[in-house]
């Protein structure tokens, strides 16, 4: 594990990665980069992010370039700027330069562009940075084909991909060290935030995703940090980075505010923290990811059993979908250049050939059913929530009273959202937690975070 | 000057607003608040901004609302979440909760806004948002006096607007004291962003625009924080934060990163400040913003002159362009709900009617050419650069050298890049420095970065 990026070593990447593309898909293939959106006005841009098809190939976050992938060769259409351009954002390299230093073997400007739209396939996803494309050519069987070698490719990691993400995740693990120890001193939500954000842009990296760091961690999506922290509180952080280059890291942590759990928190994230070890020692090649979902779920299951909070046999609750009561979403997803990877292309990545969602509340959220193979890398973040807009429909129901003991349930409000997310990567006898230097065992967790008292 | 926001007297902010449209534009209106962009997938968006004409006039930033406002009447259409989407972004107040909140009469789903299009006027930048609109009811007159009613209205600014204009001024200058005494201790311009981006994040606010935090202060629009930080270097920061209401601000110091100005940096950065200080003495009611302009350039030939750089009398330096050379944009624009309030609408907010951009080199990146009024907020920015792309080739050509000592000028080559930014109210007799606790002073610059040191 390392953070040098390889980037002598770029051309050579590119180029195999263009030549695997070549065996699986023959005909010729156009991927654009994409712009920056604006935010208020034209000129005021969120930051640019390069389209991750195009940074597999091309490996450059060019702004509005296109590359035309075909047996292996591969040409750029970019425009030079204007000399204007450059006097307001500095000298660029020329065309020439940039076709160098991604292994190009042709360069153009994007005028002659439409000279090689005929017979290209295009990602659906990106119809839209080819206006000028005949309609004729939207919506080619080649198209669908096109997603699925992509997928194909991307589903696996080459050394490139891993050190990158392994790189971004080395910034998030800082990211989660620094954001235990600001919270003795923090009163807000958003000062840990602060704290944790600060990290990655220190390191040159961007956040993969919009960071969720809250004392709610039972909405699921919580994007706001204007909570004050309350000693009592569970803090839940999902942060993670991305490398330059496009490569995400994903991390979840959740901590005492107080730096102590009390009795009810540490019994609630002893469980946890046995589901994400449970599904991580089952990851090996050739296992369906959708198993380590089950079985996450019902160690999730048995520790609250355990604990009295469920009634039953650990395989029959998670059969009922009771787990799901507790634990609604998926155990995780592919992670790779986007942090749910290829979810552009919607399920083609995270569901295997002829696989769909289930319809069943406990797997409906699912976001892969695969086989795991080497190579890949997987999140594991399983998550006990109290989400008052499940457990109150539920518990008034009455349709889960033979599984659960609300009563019990009730001695547990105080933990509201607790989840563990590691960054998994496949190899061939098992698996290696690439993020497994971060904390995550109790002890170790209420350590980090006392560090920061003054 | 308070960072307590009026949230209490929102509704009566929001309907004296609507009443002054409805006095200067009867037809009724149609403003949408938009959508987050993809950033690399659907799901995975970047943070969300309303927009501004919205937040104008709802005063909150609900995703994918519109508002209807007709004779001083405002209705709000906005669909409430499902329950699946309170499962994963928590509880969200009801349609009629947010109608209260900014005083709308009425509150309808977005099903029933096509009923409503029939005679509104619609922003052209908005047309996006209403798909289904009749294609018709485009490009109409009415739509462009729409634009020309905002403008009128949002060139001065209101308490409410002054108020929260001051409260990100107040974060943006923590966050550049914040840079200050983080530069000893930091090695990258990157970790100087960080440490000041840290401050705005912290207090739940964000970023008005992509920070320019660097040592080659001369690429104007430079958004790379990749360079190490050099003890001769000048580290210019131009990072404003904006409130959640949307209002902007907008501030840029320079400093030494050794702490101490050399004497080339300093004699220079007095001449930079000096420009400054002359524009704001003569800020007030009445007076020409492009004089503003046109003073600072003079101040800033004139203090080249007296240090030998430029040759003649400095009105007539300004008159041949000389001072573009080394100041080559604006010296500042309008400030409010935008950083550069209303560019959405082009140049309409920034040129008075019948006025519109200079050819000449020295005039032609001007953003304001009105008259100041009182209650208008502007930036105040001169600065001096050397941008090789102006200067290499205006030496060569020999067209400047009645007026430049080329030798001279290399004794200055440290000096690639100063800006001093202000935002500045017009106040009945004169004008009030928001940003005025900020140190500028050389002095108090090198103190705030020497506090600093380990």
């Amino acid at each position: 594990m390392t953070n040098t990026l390889q980037l002598e070593a770029l051309p050579e990447v590119l180029q195999r990665r263009r030549q695997k593309l070549a065996q699986i898909f023959s005909a010729p293939v156009m991927i654009g980069s994409g712009q920056a959106p604006a935010r208020n006005f034209p000129a005021n841009t969120y930051p640019f992010r390069a389209n991750s098809h195009f940074l597999y190939f091309a490996g450059k976050p060019l702004v509005n370039a296109v590359i035309h992938l075909c047996q292996g060769k591969i040409a750029l259409f970019w425009d030079e700027p204007t000399p204007e351009d450059a006097l307001w954002h500095g000298p660029v390299p020329s065309r020439d330069d940039i076709a160098r230093d991604i292994g190009a073997d042709t360069a153009f400007p994007l005028t002659q562009l439409a000279d090689h739209y005929h017979e290209a396939a295009f990602l659906p996803s990106q119809y839209h940075l080819f206006p000028d494309l005949n309609s004729a050519a939207f919506d080619k069987a080649s198209n669908q084909k096109l997603a699925e070698a992509l997928v194909q490719l991307r589903l696996t990691h080459d050394d490139h991909g891993l050190e990158q993400i392994q790189a971004a995740a080395q910034v998030s693990m800082a990211a989660h060290r620094a954001g235990m120890m600001a919270t003795p001193t923090a009163s807000t939500e958003a000062e840990v935030r602060a704290a944790m954000e600060q990290v990655i842009l220190a390191a040159q990296m961007a956040c993969a995703y919009n960071s969720i760091v809250t004392v709610h961690g039972e909405v699921l999506h919580n994007e706001q940090y204007h909570h004050s922290l309350k000693p009592q509180d569970l803090l839940l952080a999902d942060v993670g980075a991305e490398a330059p280059t496009g490569w995400a890291s994903d991390i979840t942590r959740t901590w005492p505010v107080s730096g102590r759990f009390d009795v009810s928190q540490r019994a609630i994230y002893e469980i946890v923290l046995a589901a994400r070890d449970a599904a991580i020692a089952a990851a090996k090649p050739g296992v369906e990811y959708k198993a380590l979902h089950l079985l996450a779920s019902e160690t999730l299951t048995a520790g609250l059993a355990d604990l009295g909070i469920l009634r039953g046999n650990p395989q029959t609750l998670v059969e009922q979908d009771v787990h799901a009561l507790f634990f609604p979403h998926g155990v995780g997803h592919l992670l790779g250049l986007d942090v749910h990877d290829m979810e552009d292309l919607g399920d083609l990545a995270g569901y295997a050939p002829g696989r769909s969602r289930s319809d069943r509340f406990g797997l409906a959220f699912l976001r892969l059913d695969r086989p795991l193979q080497k190579n890949m890398v997987v999140t594991i973040e399983p998550g006990f929530y109290q989400v008052p807009g499940i457990l109150e429909p539920a518990r008034a129901s009455g349709d889960y009273d033979e599984f659960v003991n609300w009563e019990r349930l009730e001695e547990f409000s105080t933990v509201r959202g607790i989840r563990i997310e590691d960054d998994v990567l496949i190899t061939s006898g098992g698996c290696q937690v690439l993020t497994q230097e971060l904390p995550s065992a109790p002890d170790a967790i209420e350590e980090l975070v006392l560090t920061g008292q003054k």
